[in-house]
């Protein structure tokens, strides 16, 4: 994996009508999201979920592409009616649409040249010049063209085929991360947290999120910086405030 | 709840560098998606996650609100520094950013007017022209301004509050689904199952979807219209195909 001393970013596409009614609940976000932060450095800036129409995917990729360093999009890459995520990806791009030989030989192999069917068969085509993400799950390989990298939606799959994925991309600064969880209210501590944000201004990013679990109630803070002396500086000024507070701390 | 003879849709617009990140599993999109399907004959045509940037945010309320006809957002209505959900959306729609009267009194009668700071006063300041949503667990109310429904991010939170949000909606064609779950793959029905789709066009929605789980491997297939009758002819199309291929079905 090749390194940038730069911030890298990512969007990720999730296309399924499945998603959007509500009828299966998304786990690829945050699966992806951590995976990228904490395997590449990456930083997943957007996510779109639309449905499987051709025209929604097309229009979401074209701009996608162009204002991110990395799209990821999950699902429709299956055999139905319904998985047109590779033809909608090669018309976003203007590129053909056509049998990858590798894909092919990979499923025909896999279903057998009596069971490879016209189903079967579409899961080998994809934009022309595309390289392939083995799946080790059930042999359908996603693919990868320019910067957009086209993955299964089923989770299981994904991430059996997440590896395979790590060549293709450059890593980007790693961003460390403290949390620090607190036995009081946000808005307990809400003026003065934004003192040390302003102080801080784009340095470091201050994320406040309540929980209630297992009958207690807190809040837990995420100090996020490319750099970790910055990350402790804003650590100490936060420690002082809760002492002035008398605020307790969880042990994370 | 009025009610329209037409198609409503909706978008939900998820706020919160927490799910960007991959640490916070969002349950917001499923639960609103089945409640406005269920309850409001509203479906959920898509869906954003952006993170908490002012920026972002009044660029996709102003991109939704034109193109949807409700946009639900979650998350930034609580007492943080991060929490600017309600700023932006004045923002947005060119509206003053104001103490909403009941919502002020509600807080300071909730924190008594002694523990009544900056940070608690921050949750009742919103668009002008607001109408609130009640919140039964923890006082904050959401908010209504145009179609734009802003609600918090914590999904127990947020769960609380929906029936408080049914008076404002229109109710629109109610969409009728039926699963029916096979013991096959998906590709061993694939070009059969893109036939009857093209049958029946736009009037039905096929949605096929594997699934594993409990050690059994098996498609479940979803179809919705808003015509029980094009289920039924659609339904006994796919008992043809599964009786020619002697495929067995799972109970539902």
């Amino acid at each position: 994996m090749k390194k940038a001393n730069k911030k890298i970013n990512a969007a990720i596409l999730i296309i399924g009508n499945e998603i959007l009614s509500g009828r299966t609940q998304d786990l690829n976000v945050s699966f992806l999201a951590k995976w990228l932060n904490l395997k590449c450095g990456i930083s997943v800036s957007e996510v779109r979920v639309i449905p499987d129409e051709e025209k929604q995917i097309v229009h979401n990729i074209r701009f996608m592409k162009k204002n991110f360093n990395y799209v990821f999009t999950t699902g429709g890459i299956g055999p139905t009616h319904d998985d047109i995520t590779a033809k909608s990806v090669s018309k976003a791009l203007n590129t053909k649409y056509e049998y990858h030989k590798e894909a092919y030989s990979i499923l025909e192999k896999y279903y057998g040249k009596i069971n490879f069917n016209l189903g079967r068969k579409k899961m080998a085509k994809m934009p022309k010049g595309s390289s392939l993400i083995y799946n080790p799950s059930s042999a359908a390989p996603g693919f990868i063209i320019k910067n957009i990298i086209c993955l299964p939606g089923v989770p299981k799959i994904l991430i059996s085929m997440i590896n395979n994925v790590k060549n293709y991309l450059v890593k980007g600064q790693k961003i460390f991360s403290k949390t620090i969880s607190l036995h009081t209210v946000e808005s307990n501590i809400s003026v003065e947290l934004s003192k040390v944000q302003k102080k801080y201004s784009k340095k470091i990013d201050i994320g406040s999120y309540p929980f209630f679990r297992l009958g207690k109630v807190g809040v837990s803070l995420v100090l996020r910086s490319s750099k970790q002396t910055v990350i402790k500086k804003c650590l100490k000024d936060i420690k002082k405030i809760i002492k002035n507070k008398k605020i307790k701390t969880y042990k994370n």
